[in-house]
């Protein structure tokens, strides 16, 4: 292959990988993978050394673009409190998609139960980067814990996005009372 | 087979059902499942009329079990607050287990994303029975708005059993303060 062929082989195989894990799970196999990228296996492990590899290399690659939908702008200049709601009202505005099965960086982990695999660890990192953000946020905000609260934050992102990627709730009317209950009680005005 | 072979592998392909999908997954195959059940695929198929069937049926068996490690005994006689509190100890006991990856029922649907199989049908129906315990226990307790605190209740007992169940968070110091806020801000006392 050519260094663009490669390139392009090696985009398709990134984006079907994150399609159908999101859509289907984690178990979809090769095959699948292969077909829905147009790439032939034997390009696919010149590629990726596993489909493991491949999964967690897909992970990778949209986790700048998953923070960018989910955070606030570098050079956004609200309060603590409302830059940590934002991210909430993201959450809840993804979650209304009708392709919308919940965060994938959690369901990731769900799927493969193993924490020692690539793509859980990818996936645990994107999510630890989360948590760091509404730690320093929290912190900045004055709040009393600022680890408690940053873990609490955590949890009812985690809880939202399940609930809703279940759909078991839509999460209309609830995350922002919760978030901003949780703020209040911990000093972030 | 007899009505006692019958009943006996019966039970033992639930347990193995119940027992693999927890550790590794819905997408266990019908080969390993009868092989863990020790029984034959031929046998399986007289019982159940697919995998997915087994599934659901072992869902639906456990949850009993389930609602009982989880829930106040019927003659229990604290007050609301000190019974939503009880379920949250549960939870965070539970997750103090090395073998533990989160509440099966959400589980199960977060691997599935399909909310028309029948294990994520009874999967859902399990889930809402908590949503329901919570919103009874809610108005008892006289909450502003016993709908939002069950949600939120239902909301962070997913986010919890999520979150250690992928080892992102061992719950030590994070549940009952965060219960405690909600409810005093609901007002149950």
């Amino acid at each position: 292959m050519t260094t663009e062929a490669k390139s392009n082989s090696r985009e398709r195989l990134l984006e079907a990988a994150a399609t159908l894990t999101y859509r289907d799970g984690v178990s979809i196999g090769v095959d699948a993978l292969c077909k829905a990228a147009g790439v032939s296996k034997r390009s696919m492990y010149q590629l990726f050394e596993s489909k493991d590899e491949l999964l967690a290399a897909s992970l990778k690659e949209r986790a700048s673009a998953y923070v960018a939908t989910l955070l606030p702008a570098a050079d956004d200049s609200r309060s603590p409190r409302e830059r940590i709601l934002h991210v909430f009202a993201q959450v809840e505005s993804q979650a209304g998609a009708s392709d919308f099965h919940g965060c994938r960086y959690l369901a990731v982990q769900i799927e493969l139960k193993d924490r020692s695999h690539p793509a859980s660890r990818v996936a645990h990192q994107v999510k630890a980067n989360l948590t760091s953000f509404f730690r320093g946020e929290a912190e900045q905000g004055g709040a009393a814990d600022p680890d408690l609260l940053a873990r609490q934050l955590s949890l009812v992102f985690d809880g939202a996005s399940a609930r809703a990627g279940i759909q078991a709730d839509n999460l209309t009317g609830l995350i922002a009372p919760t978030v901003t209950t949780l703020l209040d009680a911990a000093g972030v005005r």
